[in-house]
């Protein structure tokens, strides 16, 4: 159980990410927040929007045993919207309608209606389905759109749903994941670094990053090799998870100065960069 | 077999994916470019540079028998590059030193130095290890980089390895990559268009979506909320893959027409997008 504390596992729903018309930036903003927050994101999976395909993705992920599974996708009103289905097979419960989220649903076309968006409303079949939940799953407000995110607990694995639209996405996770992350995380601080290095080429250099990995094992450091114009460039990227601010700072600074005199000595430059 | 073909899984590697330091562009590019060619992306998997990350990522995706696992990153010469011991693992190859990738490795140097890139190089450990392929592997020029491409076929499935670095994943990709998915996807074309739809709630639009779906099995229909200042707008999203473009393209203006009056009648507005 401990060993899984902290790991998150990240996915994606939609046929437009799979055929290349929308860049996954949800992905990449969660995964973002999620580490700044001491976490650990291990795996990003983007599948379609076909129930089998959404169903064995969770359920593989859930066979990992993350502490957290989010998902993004597939909420809404429409056929295609199946990720709540999809998670009802892979954890083999029913999909039942939810009271508090369907109260949440009629509410906010009640104010559609007010604002004078729409004339008037039914419950249609369309409404209620962003209603129907994994049997033991709670909604999560969505205060910027219609469909509740989810939350589910599953064999001490947390699932959480999330709308694609990135605002309804981010306003969910702001107000209802946030509190939840940082609970799991405790005192973690994730802390980086960049810096811009030229003059020796990326082969040359590993062999100092092993170096330099071996005597500092809590700094990670990985190079990104650029190319721009006709200078070439590698940026080395450093970075450690710690519960002290202070003592992640001082070794990301002593892996620097270490780095940067290797480097030096092999004829290369190194400056910082900000990120 | 013959149920396989056309079903591409597209790997990415690299824990700047998984931080969310870097946006996933190659996976976006290969999903368009993909996809254009009438085959059909059916996962995008995200690991960092761990072994066994790597290694039940590929197998995972092995057994799920698509014609092509193409992966991106870890291939370069630092501690970090795993991806062909990842393959090798995954396959049950060792990795064996190869000729023609050597080869390869050591023109690029030698330019390096007829360049005044280097002074001088040696070929360390470092730069034979992107020559070390799984066994039966095939190297695949970089005309921008060091290090190869490699494409290996693996009970049925052809797994081609391209570096992280955009330019260099692409350049790979269009030339040596490109014929093998062009020959196996045949004549098929991937048809789309967008239209901008106003005054309809997605809700409301669900039930026609459906229906014209009925009637137009071929074309799949996708609407994207948007919320553009206070305006709300759904961009619906007509495509289809088929192996005549006339026959795409009129089964795509059949549906547009048909979708359009549906939402005509009650009270949208439907315009053209440009996409």
């Amino acid at each position: 159980m401990s060993e899984s504390v902290g790991k998150v596992e990240i996915i994606s729903i939609g046929n437009e990410l799979l055929i290349g018309k929308v860049l996954n930036t949800n992905a990449h903003w969660l995964a973002k927040r999620i580490t700044s927050l001491g976490l650990s994101v291990r795996r990003v999976t983007v599948v379609g929007d076909d129930l089998d395909e959404i169903s064995s993705a969770v359920k593989e992920a859930i066979q990992r045993r993350p502490a957290f599974i989010i998902t993004t996708g597939g909420l809404g009103p429409t056929f295609d919207d199946k990720t709540l289905e999809g998670v009802a097979m892979a954890t083999n419960r029913e999909l039942e309608e939810n009271k508090e989220a369907l109260e949440m649903i009629k509410r906010r076309y009640e104010e559609y209606v007010a604002e004078g968006k729409m004339e008037r409303f039914e419950l249609t079949q369309y409404r209620v389905k962003m209603a129907r939940l994994p049997r033991g799953a709670k909604p999560l407000p969505n205060p910027v759109g219609t469909a509740p995110g989810v939350l589910l607990e599953h064999e001490g694995v947390t699932l959480i749903m999330l709308p694609g639209v990135p605002g309804e996405m981010m306003a969910i996770f702001e107000n209802s994941v946030l509190p939840l992350l940082r609970k799991a995380a405790g005192n973690m601080v994730f802390y980086e670094t960049s810096l811009d290095i030229t003059g020796i080429v990326e082969s040359d250099l590993a062999p100092l990053i092993e170096q330099v990995m071996r005597e500092n094992p809590y700094v990670y450091i990985k190079s990104h090799p650029k190319i721009t114009e006709k200078i070439k460039r590698i940026e080395l990227h450093l970075s450690t998870t710690c519960s002290d601010e202070n003592v992640a700072r001082q070794r990301i600074e002593k892996t620097i100065m270490q780095i940067s005199s290797l480097i030096s000595e092999r004829g290369g430059k190194v400056q910082p960069i900000q990120i």
